[in-house]
């Protein structure tokens, strides 16, 4: 009984050094010093102490916040340049001939958008529309899209370097994980089994899954995804028929001019909103999914476990935040036939693009998934833990705390004195996923910032901003709401790396597309240097509408009732002959150059893009010279010890030999 | 006098033993074994010893030998590839259409090539050339090309793999030049200056070059090499000129049946001598003239200079060794305009291409220059060596030898016994570029095997073949007429990967491009999909070849006798509109259709090898698994050891302390 009173005695002295001296020591404390110093939204302008954060989370924790750290500095010339486009929209806008062409085009009457129910609709309805698009897609944004190609190849370079210099400050270098050990999910779930094989490395014997256990969880891991994969496309599509439905039904009403005029904007929004919410509720879904999915294939390392989650996510991640933005960048209206022969899918017609392009739908869109998800991960962010806590506090009283208890004279004391433990063990336990969300997100935003970032220029000025916080807000997070993680050494970011590196690949890709494709840049470049009178764009917004001969409906397609009488040739957005020609509504020549013109601006930017990459990657080298010099007179001086001493050891056996 | 009288014994029993015992010990010495085992043409198929080659001379020269068996032998596959190509070609050559329409297009009458002194020709006598370009331009060259870009992407990756195990085996995981010494020309050269550092790495004080003398000495190099490549190029066009003088004074003169037949063969064939001529004799200049810019340049390490070196002779041979190929696949006859309206440069017309393609002469001419390349060099590395050490020989009894011999009794015993170490020195010295020739054509070869290996799809095997006689002559040549070379360590082949990854990265463009505008592949595919009657590319050959009025042409440039009388048409390889056509000699529409074809082709296939490129590079480690568990194991037993130890110091202290 003697221990047991001890221990009561040492019990009671803590609780009171704590309840006397607690603040103090609290105050002093790493934890303390990171709250105050770090996570304060009013420190959102100072650096962060990355070797603080490394003591306090561990290497694996520090080194995402260093990472997020050097993201967002990078992110500031971008926003700068995409500022710089926005505002030459803004000042160069009233001498845009184009826009200011549809607002006067009252008599171009347009064909209707839609079968039977709508009906023809005049041009300079899209006005606001068309001013609005200049502000994205002016004549700095070919310039923008080469900037941001080879930003992405910079940011990577510079980070390979920057991380280079992390390592090495943290003695990371060269490291291995020599043994990890297994998960102890893993050793648990095949304690029972007697498939055991000889660990390499340390030679201990381990439980092994069979070959025939693995493969069938493999392929049920990948048809789930698939399906999924599958119901997000479907999800996409949904929310088109929503889109041309509602085209319809606004049709039918009587319109008022507020809703003509607006429809362009509205239906894209709300839209947006839709995939938005379908978005995340597929991901709320997945996340379960993936994680369960991923525990049945029993892999053997946490490294494992985390590689096959993270590509499993983010393959499905990327095709739920992006098909929506990929179908109205590079499918919406590029095929949809003309008046007379629509193009249909399952009797569908196609939706078409506004006579400015679809490059604004794209912006909408882009703006709605990528501002609207930041805002929403900000509230989930600080409204969950919170509410989390709140719940646990609640459930105090029950659970494993109970055995933590014994005398009721204890726990006196323990409501008297808040013990700093149990507060501590009561915050959020980091689940299986671990730093995977916010990765994950970061990520997405990069996906956003370059793949589509000449639809959206604004998008990286969105992305600092919200980093801003993102960042301080995490630092919060994760000090006051989240348990102390258990600290892992990594040697960089891992698998993230490889999916910025492809991501980059992508870009310019995709950033060639939509210039060749959804802006009007070729198109007029093409009228001004080939069909122009006097090489300006004046007469470019004729150039692009062709003509339709009423009379050539296809049967049941023309309008019921119109609100327009006497139209006999109505317009719609295309390269094609016109009625009067001889090969009418065939294609004339100047739509094959046009086509030439794409197709000649995606093989040259994607050639000068890689051939400047490829010149970046050269001239950059992955190491700093300070930090290489460094690591050679540290490699020098370990050499010039080792010499020292075997000349001591030899001297000495030879004195000893004599 | 007495430590010469002993000095003067220890010298004649030194000769006396090599005489008695030379044979033997030479028999048994590396040298020997590595000469009989692995520098004998006979054991061409063996693998070579790479351990005793390392030995030998040293990890430098090892990796090279390495790096050259690897490439040999993952030309394997690709040279059976190739072979396949042209052998399908043989195989189904009956049933080419193409070559047989033109076989037989006797009355065919086609344009003159020249202004004035040209006549007009027969179709018919491009026969021969239509049916040899089929060999290589046939429905496999594509695939070809596809698998080709692949197989780049794989050597390297591959390349990557088996370099860390040989690396690892050789025990330099890891290994940095931690403190290279200057060059001793370096120190030389600046033996008086007074700018001096301290070196951070060693903390020795070192002489430096001040700035204001260094970007002279770079400067003046970039303008040599700029004005060396602008040389190499002239030459090049001097050959186009040739070329089009030899074809005006061909017709000129009564030409034979037989003339006329094989001039597409005769005249791009000596051209394609005249150009090797040429980069043979630039190539002399500028090596010279490239280690002397080097020197000047003050470069402080060995490894820098041959950096240097490197980049500014391999930039110089990529122009040289491929201008003439790159204008033939990529320039000549591209743009030529029509007999009406030549497109003219200084005054002069441009080359045309067969009706056939450029293809053809784009193949013989990489036939002449890579094959011819490799045959002198060849035989140059065999006779320049044995000539060298023969004059040697000769020069025996003057130079710094002398200071060897001393008194009348020594020479005569020189001449008795053959010192080896004289012998020795005797042999070739390792100059300035030391191994730069030997990677040099190497990758000067994977560049024909890469870059233009559409266009020749027997590239590969040639190159195969050289490469298996290539490795044993460069041995016999190490072993038995240089001098052993000093070693050096290094990790890996060095700057040499980046040039084979860029060159990669060019194969798919340039692959696409020949593709593209050089083969008949994409004008027949679009032919038979939209312009043929029945689906086959009957007619094809009639499609590429539009008609012109004899009564257009351009003010003197009608042939002014001709052997043909009443040719009111004749006919040009081009899409234009017939003279009877409302818009004569404009573009039709098929012109277009081809054109967007030729794009389309080349941003697909471009970005369908990126995506396997990724994904080859995802999948494929860089370490191969065994290699990293060894690792791992190694550095696992290290920390136990480690662990052992300070446990077991740890204990002793306790020890002590108690």
């Amino acid at each position: 009984m003697r221990s047991d009173s001890v221990l009561k005695q040492f019990r009671v002295f803590w609780a009171l050094k704590h309840f006397f001296m607690g603040e103090h020591t609290t105050e002093n404390s790493l934890r303390h010093q990171l709250y105050v110093e770090w996570a304060m939204m009013s420190k959102w302008i100072r650096k962060q102490p990355i070797d603080q954060i490394k003591e306090y989370l561990g290497v694996k924790y520090a080194f995402y916040f260093t990472w997020l750290g050097f993201y967002t500095h990078l992110l500031i010339p971008a926003a700068i340049l995409g500022l710089i486009v926005f505002f030459y929209g803004v000042f160069t806008f009233p001498n845009n001939r184009f826009s200011s062409d549809i607002c006067n085009a009252t008599d171009t009457i347009m064909c209707p958008l839609c079968d039977r129910t709508c009906d023809y609709w005049e041009l300079s309805n899209t006005c606001f529309y068309a001013r609005l698009t200049y502000l994205f897609d002016n004549d700095l944004t070919v310039i923008f899209a080469f900037l941001m190609s080879i930003w992405a190849t910079l940011f990577l370079e510079l980070w390979k370097r920057y991380s280079a210099t992390i390592t090495h400050r943290w003695g990371l270098t060269g490291f291995t994980f020599e043994a990890e050990h297994p998960r102890p999910q893993y050793l648990a779930r095949l304690s029972g089994s007697n498939h055991t094989k000889v660990n390499i490395i340390t030679g201990n014997i381990e439980p092994t899954v069979p070959l025939w256990k693995k493969i069938p969880a493999t392929l049920f891991s990948i048809s789930v995804l698939l399906l999924l994969i599958v119901v997000a496309i479907a999800a996409v599509f949904g929310v088109v028929l929503y889109r041309m439905s509602v085209l319809a039904s606004l049709s039918l009403t009587n319109q008022s001019d507020w809703m003509s005029t607006y429809s362009n904007i509205f239906i894209p929004t709300t839209a947006a909103i839709i995939n938005l919410v379908c978005i995340q509720l597929l991901n709320l879904v997945y996340d379960k999914v993936a994680i369960y999915l991923t525990e049945m294939e029993l892999l053997r390392t946490q490294t494992e476990f985390d590689e096959s989650l993270t590509i499993k996510i983010y393959l499905f991640q990327f095709v739920n935040y992006y098909t929506s933005i990929i179908y109205i960048a590079f499918l919406k209206g590029k095929n949809v036939g003309y008046p007379a022969k629509y193009l249909r899918i399952f009797g569908l017609r196609q939706e078409e693009c506004s006579p400015g392009g679809c490059l604004m739908e794209l912006s909408i869109q882009l703006f709605i998934i990528m501002v609207g998800q930041q805002a929403l991960n900000t509230v989930v962010e600080m409204i969950i833990p919170v509410g989390l806590n709140w719940f646990n506090s609640l459930t105090e009283n029950t659970g494993r705390l109970d055995t933590l208890k014994s005398t009721s004279e204890e726990e006196d004391l323990a409501t008297a004195v808040k013990k700093p433990w149990i507060e501590d063990y009561r915050l959020l336990d980091w689940g299986p996923r671990g730093l995977f969300p916010e990765y994950l997100e970061m990520v997405m935003q990069y996906g956003f910032v370059t793949l589509f970032v000449t639809a959206f220029p604004l998008g990286p000025f969105f992305a600092l901003l919200n980093n801003v916080f993102e960042m301080r807000l995490d630092a919060k997070k994760f000090l006051k709401y989240f348990r102390r993680p258990i600290p892992h050494r990594v040697p960089n970011i891992g698998v993230w790396y490889r999916v910025l590196d492809i991501l980059g690949k992508l870009a310019v890709i995709t950033n060639a597309f939509i210039i060749a494709f959804s802006s009007n840049y070729i198109p007029r470049m093409v009228y001004i240097s080939l069909a122009s009178e006097d090489n300006t764009d004046k007469g470019f917004l004729n150039n692009t509408l062709a003509y339709f001969d009423t009379k050539d409906f296809e049967n049941g397609i023309a309008p019921l009732s119109s609100s327009y009488t006497n139209v006999t040739y109505c317009r719609y957005k295309d390269y094609r002959n016109p009625p009067w020609s001889p090969q009418k509504y065939e294609r004339p020549t100047f739509y094959y150059e046009v086509l030439v013109a794409r197709l000649t601006f995606i093989v040259i930017f994607q050639n000068i893009v890689s051939l400047v990459k490829v010149a970046v990657q050269w001239l950059i080298p992955d190491v700093p010279n300070a930090l290489s010099d460094r690591i050679k007179r540290e490699s020098y001086l370990t050499t010039q010890m080792i010499i020292k001493n075997e000349a001591k050891k030899a001297a000495g056996i030879k004195e000893k030999v004599l």
